[in-house]
């Protein structure tokens, strides 16, 4: 399946030039060693990643990929699949949470329409890569075909593009696709080895009688895709046209060195797929949240993520990763515009 | 000792009418009930608080009160004495962390010394709330007398009278003061009952020789105070001047109806005795972070509190605080900018 690769360059390499230089720099502020925690660690990892001195995340680039599944036959959501297109009319009409976001953050957003059941009300300002209306149900057979696979993988290669070309300092993935938790959920199952009642959740909202549904779905889906744990593999049989875009994106971002910020569990399902092609992905990741979806913490841990934020969300769309930007942009700010011990005449302790 | 409180007013009492009215406008939002997570609580309560439909948190005081204490005697700090002083200068020339996220969130910051043992390089833009040049040493005496206590409590009642009068919609108090987590420390077992050993910790960075030194040297502190809970009677035994304007800070806030986002350990145990003060307090602080100093678990614990953050901070200064702002900003921005079902067309689930 490696014709599916559209990536011939190598990922790019974090500077370690840069990283010591911001290890120093951190150990002259006027603050005691390490008592910005994580702060401190987020500006040495991207002023390695964007090699330089003054890391930034003031340039944000957000993509919101969305499509929908033909597993929704099974009835594993509690919305009705009309909303997939309904909801990118209200990313790019400003009404969603992303969108909302974006204007916060003043960061770009795209909304990438793969291909929904039923056409959005408005397509103005909706990037259209449409590959099919939705995927087929992946309780029944391969959820997309091999060269709608590359379609989407390409999408999302574009978009990564986009933002570089823009000179974008960070890049966020959302994803809007009614019935996606049941694919993520099947996707980190094969690609983990791990049972479906580890993986499914309530997504929007399931009672556990719901979540018992989607369980024996995914196991349907399991049964018919077999062990194979092949991520291109993988991503066609129980992705969805998103998922596949995102993980596309991701590696995408990697090469041109653009970091990524990742959102809740179904983009860091995707994430777990690119990583899984291309390991040397793994330093480019950021993690922005714990989601509230209980199958999150095993692809964190898979992943070896520690996410900045544990605040209950599961909405996707990316917005997860929007309400952690600050945090970015506060450890950019810290690193770059605190006194140094000797700029400031604050005696230092005796123990650095 | 009821001659020390400065306040003839009750405190304010959130509505109940806008806390429904924003759990009614949240349900309506185009997203999955509840999938916010706590931001959608961070939004309601805020309504309360603020008696609004449109809840902000745009106008935020910063007030860093700083003032050294006695027991560095006893060598359970790291740094020297002098860097009290040293970082007051520092906080006004906008080198500090809390400075430069002050600039970030185009907060007020204003600098309030109560004393310290070495003046500060500089005094231009300082608020002169002098009481001594730092408490005494709370192992061998009490750390101040009735009368600084009621002027430290003033000071903070003033800071907060300042926020009310400039139309902040939300109140940071840090903290500076070499030596206070041993201070903190030590109230916090007075307060809570509890054994020196659960709450001492490293502090800026001591080793565990360090720790068990100051072990030692709270123990010698509960020895002399006895078991006496009463707030005022604790503050005034082993607080510090900035300890108790926080106290005096949080409760003026809660009167004037000005929501407080409470920073992390010494500034959660200026909390509980002000709300062991004043109960009614509860309702009007948010908390930000979880502070690496292992002692604010069992604070947080005390309080009931859940906070935002745990990205393993321990600056101190109102800084975590400060990290946590862009939270409730976004909580507010979603709540207020986000579209309904109705107004997006957008198809809401069944249950609800």
């Amino acid at each position: 399946m490696s014709t599916y690769f559209p990536w011939q360059d190598a990922i790019a390499t974090a500077s370690q030039s840069h990283r010591q230089s911001a290890l120093d720099h951190q150990a002259q502020l006027t603050k005691p060693a390490g008592s910005l925690g994580q702060l401190e660690q987020l500006a040495v990892t991207l002023a390695s990643l964007q090699q330089t001195n003054t890391p930034a995340a003031d340039r944000v680039s957000i993509a919101v990929f969305a499509a929908d599944h033909g597993v929704c036959a099974e009835g594993i959501s509690l919305f009705p699949q009309e909303v997939t297109g309904q909801m990118i009319a209200n990313f790019v009409t400003g009404g969603a949470a992303i969108s909302v976001m974006a204007r916060e953050l003043n960061a770009q957003l795209e909304v990438i329409n793969l291909g929904t059941a039923t056409p959005p009300p408005l397509t103005d300002g909706v990037i259209d890569e449409q590959i099919a209306p939705g995927t087929a149900n992946l309780a029944e057979q391969a959820a997309m075909c091999d060269a709608q696979l590359q379609q989407a993988l390409l999408a999302g290669d574009k978009a990564a593009r986009r933002a570089a070309d823009k000179g974008s300092q960070l890049f966020i993935a959302g994803e809007m696709g009614i019935g996606n938790t049941t694919s993520a959920s099947a996707l980190a199952c094969a690609l983990l080895g791990a049972a479906p009642a580890a993986l499914a959740g309530p997504g929007t909202g399931l009672d556990s009688n719901g979540v018992q549904r989607k369980v024996t779905v995914i196991e349907r889906a399991l049964a018919r895709h077999g062990d194979d744990p092949a991520p291109l593999t993988c991503l066609a049989s129980l992705g969805g046209f998103e998922i596949a875009a995102i993980a596309g994106a991701f590696i995408g971002c990697a090469v041109r060195g653009v970091p990524v910020l990742v959102d809740g569990f179904i983009v860091s399902v995707a994430a777990l797929a690119a990583v899984r092609l291309r390991p040397e992905l793994t330093d480019w990741l950021l993690y922005a949240h714990r989601s509230q979806e209980p199958g999150h913490r095993l692809v964190l841990d898979a992943l070896n993520a520690e996410p900045l934020l544990d605040l209950g969300m599961r909405l996707g769309e990316g917005s997860g990763a929007a309400v952690a930007v600050p945090l970015l942009r506060s450890a950019c700010a810290l690193h770059n515009h605190m006194a140094t011990f000797a700029d400031a005449g604050v005696s230092n302790s005796g123990n650095d």
